[in-house]
């Protein structure tokens, strides 16, 4: 299996999923009053950001792991297919939620709903590291074997926080919310990213 | 004409489907009871998953047809194009199914509409590859003559079940969505792709 | 400028438009009827296949002119946006010409609409091509002059096709559809592609 | 951080955005009064083709960056997601500023609000150029000196333009829409862009 041509179809399908989040906010109904109607979408904007960042940063995050893979097996392929459904499936919820909190029914629901799809993602994403680095099996030999453990622990970690955001929805819609803008900031500090800090020179 | 080209634009029309099947799952249209409207949307997640995993697997296997063939005429590039055409295609079926199970109405019509799309679909593989395989026409001296038989056998199959999905469509909607989900898995085990297992290294 | 990535820009615009044609067939609003609605939407799956077909050929015609382009200046990238343009809005009088052949209502001015659009597609189309082999001024060696001429005619040709079916939108809706179908196979003839056939080896 | 990767990461972002333009134009509601209903819809029309030629020279001079940019850091992989995400949300502005020209109803705070998404679109630029190429940190040897200083003082009037469009929109709706068609030709016209004119051969 080519790892490149993977890599592209991965590719292509984060650049369809992030472009599909500006569908997600509801065009206006009412043209006669349109400053409040676009002030009054901001929660569905809020959500936007969030969404977007999130998966700009899990692009980043697949690109370095697809750099420390040396090879792909089948079980890779569809853990990443998994991931992949995953990730194309956030506009949903993306929007289920920036709607709730806009018309102020069902924002804890919604909430809940957001929390369930990224820890399902979180899921996905410790599944395709486990797969590819436990006993080594898929990374390469530059890859350190002290960062492996790190990288598992904080993966778990983001998987462990996005089940707590479960629990925050609950408590609080938007307090939910902020917590999954900050797990973006979170991951976009995974040891992956920190590593390559190190030789971004092309 | 160049391969590569017609690789990367056929990755980009598969990527491009299996991010719109997200557009297949009604959004909620009453916020204030939201846990039950989601709920209730199970059937169109669930055919939104089998659709998923059935494009996803279904680009494996162009991956690795495509890695067999070593020239492309212009008839292959029109079946291509009508392969495309009827996976481009897939959302709407998709949709109507998911749609006419979480109404209860209509279900046998929109299995059985579902089912003929994925007999086109699977019509088309097979003429993609009969056109590239028969006489060893356009696949190169890889691809071992053994397996040619073998994979004419499990598409024509395949193909087959397609054709069965069809009458189990008015014996139980339900029934029929789950065939085309292990139909999925079939495809997953086809002989293209257990050839790949052997020298998936990069 | 980079003459692949202007390439892979453009097969990517190509790939969604042909994509989102999908989301012009109008789902079902009568499940309880769901076999007559599928069936009443016959117009729109025509269209649609006479759509997705004509940007499938007109995909393969671009690779063609990449491929005998051996420099891009300014100029070819801005007419280049602009067929981008034409091609990006065809999927709108798509769906308008059939949801008017759909319900029999503004059939022949959504012909007219949909054979304006084609017409200023196939305008753009000859500019592109004018700019590039006027005087040889950005094609390579290896295009034969000869050819240059005959296609020249041919595009010319493809043009003059585009206006009449204007005209013909006014006499029949049906008619004019099938024009553009037949107009689809004289492009997949052109002699842009008749060149490749010779050197379709990889 | 793999450049290239990023490059055509950011052009898939882009062709799915520039394409995703043709939904922002409403379909028609009442066919029996077809063409007037289309002619009514001119002004969605206009702003399509202002989005996207605009966001098509966006992507000429994204490219130019990239091919002055030797390496890439985090900061810049940040500065420019957010472009991206800037780029992404036009089509929403797009059809709130098309559908109050139409319907006559919202348009100086729809024609703001399209400046202001321009505004913030420019900015970003601003900001990922300023990143790059202040103490020249990651452009190559090959860029110009003296075009660093140009091409700052025409990225600060694009956005002091863009600012000044906003200010337009309260006398204007569309004056402001001609100002953003002129902006994009000021754009075409970049330091950057006048550049590349003079290696343009492949």
């Amino acid at each position: 299996m080519n790892k490149g041509r993977l890599e592209t179809f991965s590719d292509g399908v984060f650049a369809i999923a992030i472009t599909l989040l500006v569908l997600t906010i509801a065009q206006p109904n009412d043209y006669s009053n349109l400053a409040r109607q676009l002030l009054d979408r901001w929660p569905s904007l809020a959500v936007y950001v969030v969404s977007f960042l999130t998966i700009g940063i899990m692009w980043l995050n697949h690109h370095t792991v697809f750099s420390y893979v040396q090879r792909i097996d089948h079980g890779f392929y569809y853990v990443n297919l998994v991931l992949l459904m995953t990730v194309v499936f956030i506009p949903y919820p993306t929007e289920v939620f920036g709607e709730a909190l806009r018309t102020g029914a069902g924002e804890r629901t919604a909430a809940v709903f957001y929390s369930i799809v990224m820890s399902a993602n979180a899921l996905a994403w410790s599944v395709l590291w486990l797969h590819s680095s436990v006993r080594r099996r898929l990374i390469n030999d530059e890859f350190p074997e002290k960062l492996r453990r790190s990288s598992n622990i904080q993966l778990i970690a983001g998987l462990g926080i996005n089940l707590v955001s479960i629990g925050i929805a609950f408590l609080s819609p938007y307090l939910c919310l902020a917590l999954h803008g900050v797990l973006g900031l979170f991951y976009a500090l995974d040891p992956f990213s920190r590593q390559v800090d190190h030789d971004s020179t092309i």
